[in-house]
């Protein structure tokens, strides 16, 4: 039997014993989205983070002009909401909605705490997540500040060669702070 | 007696008993920096995580032409260092130094994961903190990608206005990734 897609990346950080697994699993909610659906909506409450089974999302901001800049897109194996207002229990200030079919955990920020609380693994987990989440985050911003259209692209295409093929060209300039004028003419 | 500033900073997440935090203590190397002095230097082993007691520290990229761009400032009760290279334990990418003397505490990736295993207070922290520091970069990723330099100052000067008093204009300017020109004309 294949292990729960959930189970190997906890197990990437944290190693848990089937009881501890199933736990956990019984913690979260599972959900189907369909395409272009929003699972977090400008101004309406977070009702979870939200581990990707299958699928292709983004978390997007929109200006008051109708702009809008990719904050993060998301695949297999990865998380998405609105961190700000999932931690601080406020109004979503971005969007986040499906690029393809979706299924996803949803994960509640009480369930999240009563898990780090009970389970040493998993606050374990979190930590050192959340961790690689901010270096991440710093290379972006490095990134943004120190390189040109074109080798932002050279960089977004070497690390997420698999993203090419499933986002629309529009947003990728999107992501990265680019006009999609520029995008194609690279 | 004042309490340590490193004690009413952990306590604003996780309480301690007086034990607890003199134990934390013992794994801090407190270390002092003169002005201009760097406390990580570009291609060298980075010594730990810095938490600053007092001073005012930047941490920047050069490029290949010279320009630099600052990643982080970091004053009092800040933490900084490179997180990259603190985490996997590789040579740092970028450099940090002084902008005024500071007095630092040091600790290293050895202290930092014993004290998570041995004290749940401790991991608790820093989960916590590490969340914080995610969404507080996602917000900065977002003006970068939204905003024009002048809403950039002046969401900066709002967010930091302890920090323009003691930063010069050029690396206000280097931070928010606009040219020390424009900045003079705001």
């Amino acid at each position: 039997m294949t292990p729960h897609p959930l189970r190997v990346h906890l197990e990437q950080i944290a190693p848990l014993t089937d009881g501890e697994f199933d736990y956990i699993l019984g913690h979260f909610m599972p959900r189907a989205f369909r395409r272009h659906q929003f699972v977090v909506q400008e101004g309406m409450a977070v009702p979870g983070d939200f581990f990707v089974v299958k699928g292709c999302l983004r978390a997007y901001h929109t200006a008051s002009d109708g702009k809008e800049s990719i904050l993060q897109f998301a695949t297999e194996n990865w998380w998405v909401t609105d961190y700000d207002a999932y931690y601080r229990e406020r109004p979503a200030t971005i969007s986040i909605d499906c690029i393809e079919p979706c299924e996803l955990l949803c994960l509640s920020l009480l369930n999240r705490e009563k898990l780090c609380a009970e389970l040493r693994g998993v606050e374990h987990f979190f930590r050192k997540k959340s961790n690689a989440g901010y270096v991440a985050l710093q290379q972006r911003i490095l990134s943004l500040l120190t390189t040109n259209a074109a080798e932002r692209y050279e960089q977004f295409a070497a690390q997420y060669p698999h993203l090419l093929q499933r986002l629309p060209k529009t947003m990728i300039a999107a992501y990265l702070g680019v006009s999609r004028e520029t995008l194609s003419r690279l």
